[in-house]
């Protein structure tokens, strides 16, 4: 049968009809072309400089059929029976200015193919439309409103990414509820054999899917040196694209839209005029491009917030630190078996005595960060509600609005302003979603009452309602419910353990970050891979920036607290991060006992911006090292960072970009020659000198290290 | 396999240890024993006046295993294996006063004991309550906290009920979503036979379980003329319990809960300290007082509500019944395929021309009220979202705060306040309950700004979020969410298509009234039989007042629309079931311009109060005839109404309840001698005289006719 099936495929695929539609990228490197099968199923290829990126793969939609829907009555797929309505071809160009980003202006440049399909034996109508720039492509199906096409069920998506070759990936174990793995490096045939090894089984919500099911943004690179990278942008009222390879063929490996279900297994409910997420391909045969694409942002819609004033981005502290590694605790009391919220007279309590987030200690970080320059201390455990909080299918888990006896919200926050400084607020829903909208507006109430404008959220564990995933259609509108409702406060979301983004932050600027990939706090939990932050940028970061919460100057967690695991960089190659992993909300995520250890290297976190008018890739290969410098916002100065894996490596960066005739205080925070990540990692030098335009850095990263530079215009 | 199981449960029951526990009820006539099984299986017997009701049955919950539990580590279920660690016996009497009710008082009197059971196994303990009644017993499961019980799921209760005999039950299918099924008059043994054709397998959700499993409250009679009542009441934070009758062995009925599952399937997530609802049965040899019996409300509870001057019984007109029965429509327009909330300029929209909530047909239902005395007018279709409302999946149906063009909302508010009339708000979910939650304050801001202090809700459709039952623990606290969130907001509730009640209108009053069962809009949809609303104050009714919308004089839809049913009972029968179905809300639900028709009848409607200091139950038969007498509150009028089945009945009356010494005007609403609701249903006779305490009416009541009776005491 599958024998027969391959044939029947390969019968279609030859006689393509002479309807084919190409459509050039504005430099002419990448051709997209679309077509019909004899039978009507719509296909594209895609090229780059001539080499296949995608080979020609299907595109289309299974449909559910409706249980209303009258006796008798089936649903017809969108999947084939199509005959081309009409085509159309345009171009655009424009320049737009992010709210804040990497570049102070980003230019949306492509030629466009819109192909409207008519199904004849359903009196249906659906277009394909195609976004070609110069480093790769969207597509994306719509559904215009009609009469026989109002209300519709997706079984699955079946859009395809047939592969030209056995390709190197970077990829993750496809899951409906988390990205908290370690980044396998594989060829796609060997995807399977990893599978099981590579799927975090002790998250605390795991749902995979099949041996083959990869996440998107999936990194790869061909043998002749194409880097590829498959990812979907303005994932809005639709659930998160995996990816499912079809392996069978070796010669033949086809990856498939693989859609996150809802808990009784369907994967959408659409009313037209509707329209799916952008699919989209990068290509480039230099990695550099990846990561300097705006490709993702390009294909979200405009910002939707008038008055964006009140959004910054920022640099903070905060409690959180010393209970990941297991200091101190997010909870008051150990009194109680369990706790039911407005059944605890919490001042009668029996303290645990290591509550973290007590006034007196908040105090200290506020103080930390108003000497240094941190506009904001995150204070996670504020609120009552941590003692059994999370894999308890709890339902009111908290409430968001009543603090801890031991936290005074009020004197806190008033202490915070009178020094320059804001708290920012922490949401940890435990997924109890439905609890945490009830919540919502009182909460978001209260922010606005003590002056918070900015708020960590967490969905840690499983959905509540059960059944439901965290990157099904319901819980994407969630998401996104949430940061409109958070805007309308002036508020900006951070939320931990959400859907990995897809370019949102485009039209929601106050979405000024995300989790949704294994971050700092596993370097507590066992750590991760020292080349780990050299693939999140061509990965994870595709979507949006993530909290990755870097700056753990103290590699090594055993020195005060009795966590034994260290972290899998060297101290300087913290401070890289800053660079590497671009972000509008950086943490300076460790103890500030720890940074008066290291305050000269703790220097470089004080100066460093997070906001820039522009950024330039100097070095990339995916897994293996990442060099960028990056102008501040508004200044003439410059920052650079180049971070590498556990090879180490050797970067040598010509000052090129800087102004013409200026000179720049220039400070190297740079690994000792004898540092390395896991025998010696907090050995560095801090260098001093004045540079130019044209003037060489020669930098010597150590493995698992990096270097730091801040360049301060004279 | 299934023999030797039986046999092995006939050898578990024979050998009871002698703990057996025994307490009576305060007359002496209800008795219910408790024992444990050899093997530690918690097991209860009911007795009446030393007739068998429940026969020895056992208690248990089947629990589920977390999937966040400890590798290997299953859980135990709390089905046997314990032993009992004591009992207690108490006494309670106590007389409280309802807000609303049928009695201006009520007395809660049982005899109650408490068994706490131990599980050496599990180091568990519950404990099980039993409230034992003249007119019956509650039991429920208690689970304090401690430390090796938190949390726990449930993957089934089994708390048994084996009945003496192949009663004749009243029954509707089991169903997790719909309650608006024709009752079923069968032995138990022909459950199973009948249970296909029961289902209506046209409403817009059903879910059916099981061949045999049917809904509470489940009335039944005994061979030997007792009549049995099997429901629950105080449903809060648990699923709602149907009951699953195994009938392989005729000599051996035992029914057993059926909770309703959530979209994966289990039935409860729990946290200690809680409990499962009351299980009830009651029991009588005399029909009328399984009507007269608040054992339900007893059980509920005390209102938590503590300034209730806002809460009002309330007789109500409403823009409805004309687009039951089609001549008018809920939509504006029929200019698209299908609409979306927020993208359609609704001013510009072209009308249908049939939408009936329209400001100048709504002030002739204002003029209506105010002339009739009528304290409300419902109007449905006042808010945008009714061209394609139902069935769709569709997630943001309505926004609860938009009225149509149509419909100026202050203006008619002003008008029906001039007139001394309040408006009615309406709310349909169409069963998307995250998007009604998340409309909810500003839906309830928005009533408080027009002066609306009452909502009709409704539940049509399969549930948002998908895979969510009607009746399951997360959509009965959202019901309960919904009535606590509007206490708040000082608004009464009417839930439509919601859980069927279980006496929590005690703990909030505001909760006046329900659907929840086959109303009369089924009228117009095909009907229902003659004997349904004899059986409903047996079943539906026990848990709370229903929101029937009785009052249909012209009951020949024929006569003024295009809809050719007719009502199935006679005129006069639809003014008896202002008395028979009792409820603090009362709708007279035919047109203006049929009242008018009939007016000398429809003076019954203007007169008939909905609120009682005394009720009181002359006659009754499950199925057959209903006699009530009520004392209007505060007044010393009283109302009688009679209603019968298809059958006819004829009812004798004594007036042994009114003053003495005091005189009446007696108005007498009959069916006239040649009526019957099928053949001639609106030949009246109404007759005036006046009477006085001991005087005797006898009255004939049609073949699906009744009576009507007021009695002003002059």
């Amino acid at each position: 049968m599958i024998r027969n099936a391959k044939l029947f495929m390969l019968l279609c695929l030859l006689p393509f009809l002479g309807q084919a539609q190409t459509v050039k990228s504005p430099n002419g490197n990448v051709t997209v072309k679309f077509s019909l099968t004899d039978n009507g199923r719509p296909t594209y290829e895609m090229m780059y400089k001539n080499k296949a990126v995608v080979k020609p793969s299907h595109l289309g939609l299974e449909l559910a059929k409706d249980k209303h829907a009258s006796k008798g009555k089936g649903e017809t797929d969108l999947m084939d029976g199509f005959t081309v309505a009409g085509t159309k071809t345009s171009a655009f160009d424009e320049t737009w200015k992010p709210v804040w980003g990497q570049t102070a202006t980003i230019r949306n440049h492509y030629n466009e193919l819109e192909v409207t399909l008519n199904q004849p034996d359903t009196h249906r109508n659906i277009l394909i439309r195609f976004r070609v720039y110069d480093d790769g492509m969207g597509l994306r199906y719509e559904f215009p409103q009609q009469q026989e096409l109002n209300y519709f069920l997706i079984k699955e998506e079946h859009t395809q990414f047939a592969m030209a070759g056995d390709h190197t990936a970077w990829w993750l174990p496809g899951d409906y509820d988390t990205q908290e793995q370690e980044t396998q490096e594989t060829k796609l045939t060997e995807i399977r054999g990893r599978f099981h090894d590579a799927v975090n089984w002790g998250n605390s919500s795991v749902s995979v899917f099949s041996p083959t099911g990869v996440q998107t943004a999936l990194q790869m690179k061909t043998a002749d040196g194409l880097y590829i990278n498959i990812h979907e942008a303005a994932c809005v009222d639709y659930a998160t694209m995996h990816l499912n390879l079809d392996d069978k063929d070796k010669n033949d490996l086809v990856f498939e839209s693989w859609l996150t279900p809802d808990a009784t297994g369907l994967k959408g409910c659409m009313q037209t005029p509707c329209h799916t997420p952008w699919r989209t391909v990068m290509v480039s045969d230099d990695a550099r491009d990846m990561l300097s694409s705006n490709l993702i942002l390009n294909l979200n819609e405009p910002c939707k917030i008038e008055d964006t004033s009140w959004i910054h981005p920022t640099k903070y502290c905060g409690v959180w630190w010393e209970m990941i590694v297991g200091k101190s605790s997010w909870s008051y009391t150990d009194q109680f078996p369990s706790v039911k919220l407005g059944s605890i007279d919490w001042k009668s309590v029996k303290p645990n005595g290591r509550h973290a987030a007590n006034t007196e200690h908040v105090k200290q970080y506020i103080d930390f960060a108003a000497k240094n320059g941190l506009q904001q201390v995150l204070v996670e455990g504020w609120n009552v509600g941590w003692e059994d909080w999370a894999d308890k299918w709890k339902w009111d888990v908290f409430d968001f609005v009543t603090p801890y006896p031991d936290f005074d919200i009020k004197y806190l926050n008033d202490y915070a302003h009178s020094k320059g400084v804001k708290l920012m607020m922490h949401h940890e829903t435990s997924s109890s979603v439905i609890n945490y909208e009830r919540h919502l507006e009182n909460a978001l109430n209260l922010m606005n009452q003590y002056g918070y404008d900015a708020v960590k959220g967490g969905y840690v564990g499983d959905i509540i309602p059960r059944g439901d995933h965290h990157y099904s259609q319901s819980m994407n509108n969630h998401y996104l419910y949430v940061v409109q409702q958070a805007a309308r406060h002036h508020v900006m979301v951070n939320a931990h353990e959400a859907v990995r983004p897809t370019g949102l932050c485009r039209t929601w600027p106050n979405l000024i970050g995300n989790e949704s990939a294994r971050g700092t706090e596993y370097e507590a939990f066992g750590g991760s891979r020292p080349d780990h932050t050299v693939v999140l940028p061509f990965t994870r970061l595709q979507g949006g920036p993530m909290d990755y919460t870097p700056g753990i100057l103290e590699t090594q967690l055993g020195t005060w607290s009795d966590n034994k695991n260290t972290i899998h960089t060297t101290l300087v190659g913290q401070l890289a991060l800053y660079l590497t992993m671009y972000s509008p909300l950086q943490m300076a995520a460790d103890l500030p006992e720890n940074y008066a250890k290291y305050d000269d290297a703790f220097q470089f976190i004080r100066d460093v911006a997070c906001d820039w008018d522009d950024s330039r890739y100097l070095e990339a290969e995916p897994g293996d090292y990442i060099t960028v410098a990056r102008k501040a916002k508004g200044t003439n100065d410059w920052f650079i960072g180049g971070k590498c894996d556990e090879q180490g490596h050797k970067s040598t960066v010509r000052l090129d970009f800087l102004d013409k005739g200026r000179k720049y205080d220039c400070a190297i925070y740079a690994d000792a020659g004898n540092a390395s990540f896991d025998k010696n990692p907090k050995a560095y030098t801090i260098t001093h000198r004045t540079v130019k335009r044209g003037d060489v850095l020669r930098l010597t990263e150590a493995p698992g290290g990096g270097f730091a530079v801040s360049l301060k215009a004279k």
